[in-house]
């Protein structure tokens, strides 16, 4: 158990951008809102799964749809404790123990900070993802047979929602249709879990393993070869690419933000293009038309000199960027985990194989 | 007071389809339904406006979205209930006094028959519409000020979800989105409503009314003259049009049946044409280009020689029909009732002019 303070804070949503692949929403508006609710209701307590009764009960709250609405509808505030309280209601539940990310990324991992700070309950340092993924259903929760629903749902004007359904898929295709309606975007609470639940579910220490990236990122190393090394012996990650954004094609649909950025070579890999293929999250890097790194491990862009985590809605033209990979939690690594996340889930004709295997073999992928 | 037996409810249905002027469900299909919940349960009894407690609390069960959708879909028979239950539970109402129709229709003048029937509650004699209309913000109950939401929503595979809203065009905005995933078709539980409610904003007798017409269009009646003027004076209408169905253009979008029905003229009209332009209910009568009837007034088709009414999903090349016109209620003809359900809503460039009006200036209107 321990408190988070700014500087916590700060760490935390920059690393959880970093493992939220490019979705999850932007670090410096995630940052933002927590910063302003620990100012205004106080620090907020973390705690391990482990510490967590198994009784307990659990509720998360998160942003639903396509992270690029979000700079342009900013949250009131309000929505993430309202969602939280409906739900936390409807279910009958007299005393929430405490809240949770589902998913790692800017603003996902700091919408639960305000919900904590503002009820005063503690955060418990696990999520339902390990990074960020577009749909409701892909989650380890969903892998552990726990339910989505009931779900609640909300938005800024102030609709609210509760949905219970017969499948978690069920739960993505209402709540998909009613955030695309609302705007694109929405706030929901879902996955209510039971102490036990997180633990043999969730995945643990992702919120201080984001710090740590965080403070990785963030620190005031000047060598940039030994900030990048440093990086990727923390994660257990490799560089793929490095190199200079010359096209990015997107697109709103259903309530995603879809699109490839197509990143030219520097320096050694003069002449070589890598594209990166998204879906709100960054799913599958080709280089030069061979796939180097696919969904469910992680793909991550970060800037060439910074190394501060780029989201796919600030990719643009020109921007030199660090395309990095990192293998997913072993969760993923299942027959069902695959079909709910795997590169056929999203439609790319790949059978997945796993990153340490695609860089043993030189980067060729079996199609 | 009285009970409603089969002979009652098979009037009810084929009136109600009448008045459902092309919507609100296949008379055959809801007259089923309700016949064998009340062989199942025992007779329903209905009740007055007058008859109900101010304090007393309704809620209305009806089925949402296309009305073609629903005779591939055919309900399980449980939807009704679970969604009406679902309410009451959610709003913490012990007893639900009874139920009411939220608008005329074969399918949704008899659901609500259902539910008294499984539930052994009255039906209350009104509805919130004197007709079908397709939206759900389209009621006198919106027009008195009564909230849509909270609302509940179901479909047939078990589906469900509660809504609160912040005005009752986003409730529509909420429930369509819904609608049209759950397969363009919902059942649902809306416009929750005290016994002052119904009184004060409810289309009174309406149930009544589709008895009595369903009386004069089954009636044994031999001669055909007589029977469609008794029925026009039954429900001070007119005949518009007699002739041959020969072209039906339709489309399924957003949840709704749109279309275009052209009929030829017969005997006296022979050369003329008719159009119907509709969303599932008939909202424009033109004849030779020039309108005849619209929305909110009553468009009916009939079948030429027996008048049973035609839905629109019934419409088809050959058939022969009578285009039958009545003025709505009279509390649609107000400023706000016009901009709800008035032609320019349903994006004709048409100002509204009453039927009797537009009969007395022989069919002329103001564009």
């Amino acid at each position: 158990m321990r408190y988070l303070d700014q500087e916590a804070i700060e760490d935390i949503a920059v690393g959880a951008a970093f493992l939220g692949t490019g979705g999850g929403g932007d670090p410096y508006i995630g940052k933002m809102m927590a910063l302003s609710a620990i100012k205004e209701f106080g620090p907020v307590k973390m705690v391990a799964p482990e510490e967590v009764a198994d009784e307990d009960f659990f509720l998360p709250s998160a942003m639903m749809g396509a992270p690029s609405v979000l700079i342009e509808k900013f949250p009131k505030g309000d929505e993430f404790v309202r969602v939280f309280e409906k739900l936390g209601r409807y279910l009958g539940v007299e005393n929430v123990a405490g809240t949770f990310p589902m998913e790692a990324g800017g603003v996902n991992s700091m919408i639960p900070i305000v919900v904590a700070a503002s009820l005063k309950i503690p955060l418990v340092d696990c999520d339902g993802m390990g990074r960020a993924f577009p749909e409701l259903q892909m989650t380890t929760f969903n892998l552990g047979g726990v339910s989505a629903a009931p779900m609640a749902i909300t938005d800024e004007k102030g609709n609210i929602g509760i949905m219970e359904t017969i499948s978690n898929k069920w739960t993505e295709r209402l709540a998909r249709v009613q955030t695309v309606e609302m705007g694109a975007s929405s706030l929901v609470s879902l996955y209510p879990s039971t102490g036990r639940q997180l633990k043999d579910h969730g995945i643990h220490n992702i919120v201080t393993f984001s710090e740590k990236i965080g403070q990785v990122i963030r620190s005031n190393e000047a060598d940039e070869a030994t900030k990048l090394n440093n990086l990727l012996e923390l994660i257990n990650g490799t560089q793929l690419f490095e190199g200079k954004i010359i096209d990015v094609i997107r697109r709103l649909e259903g309530g995603f933000n879809f699109g490839e950025a197509t990143i030219e070579g520097l320096n050694q890999d003069l002449g070589s293009e890598t594209n990166v293929f998204f879906q709100n999250e960054n799913l599958i890097a080709e280089k030069d038309g061979v796939p180097m790194a696919m969904t469910p491990d992680l793909i991550c862009m970060v800037d060439l000199e910074t190394l501060m985590p780029v989201t796919t809605e600030a990719l643009k033209y020109g921007k030199r960027v660090r395309v990095i990979a990192l293998p997913c939690d072993e969760k993923w690594r299942t027959e069902e985990g695959i079909a709910t996340v795997g590169p056929r889930y999203f439609g790319y004709d790949l059978d997945y194989v796993p990153l340490e295997e695609m860089l043993a073999q030189g980067g060729e992928a079996h199609v």
